[in-house]
């Protein structure tokens, strides 16, 4: 419905929007991440992409991992980094990401400062791949 | 590819990101609007929806329309007001306004402050209708 929704603080100090669901970032317990909430904004049936808000709290990161399908990233608040292929990017407000196909990524906050970013992803797309022993991924070079 | 673009002012002191086209608003002549910046900030070809990124001059605003695909905005920096149908809400960033189909609606900057808004759509859309004598839009309720 045609509407205006608030950004305001959850239960545990996160920010998201007001009558927009918040949900557990992954549900599967094998990748590794910590302190990530999740919001997807628009779910309108005429579009084929997804726009999701993702917030990872002081000192916290999401999940190593590559996929074909490209990610375009917006940061929203906070600062912190993102690991691209092998190499480690200082990020801040406003500043865009693009995530070409399996390419290695991860983001962090730094500590003291939540990282809160918008994600769009085509509603179709692959599932992600996290390293393993026989295909790592390229050790970071800062 | 794979990177990260900052958020700078640009040649009118207008906000956007570097390396990204800034294009007018419309090309034709005849829709009313004032002081529009637009930028489409990706377009990877597996994702059937663009992101883009308007900015309006403080006092400006954007052409009354209304259209079947679904407009989904997250204002991003400043504050003005939105037209939905005929109501008139104050907008301030991080808010995330929803416009259903074939609702009218308008975007206005605050005199003295731009209004800087990311608006997801379908790349394949139909184009906007304007108000006309035998179909005006609804009066507005303030």
């Amino acid at each position: 419905m045609s509407g205006v929704r608030r950004f305001a603080p959850g239960a545990a100090g996160e920010l998201g929007w007001t009558g927009v669901e918040r949900l557990r970032y992954k549900e599967e317990g094998s990748a590794p991440f910590r302190d990530i909430t999740r919001q997807v904004l628009f779910s309108q049936p005429d579009q084929q992409c997804e726009l999701r808000y993702f917030e990872i709290a002081p000192g916290g990161f999401s999940t190593l991992e590559r996929h074909r399908h490209t990610h375009a990233v917006l940061i929203l608040r906070g600062h912190g980094s993102v690991r691209l292929g092998d190499a480690e990017l200082p990020v801040a407000e406003h500043d865009l990401v693009t995530v070409d196909p399996l390419t290695w990524h991860q983001f962090r906050a730094d500590a003291g400062c939540a990282l809160g970013f918008l994600c769009l992803v085509s509603k179709s797309r692959d599932r992600p791949q996290l390293p393993t022993d026989e295909e790592p991924a390229p050790r970071e070079i800062r």
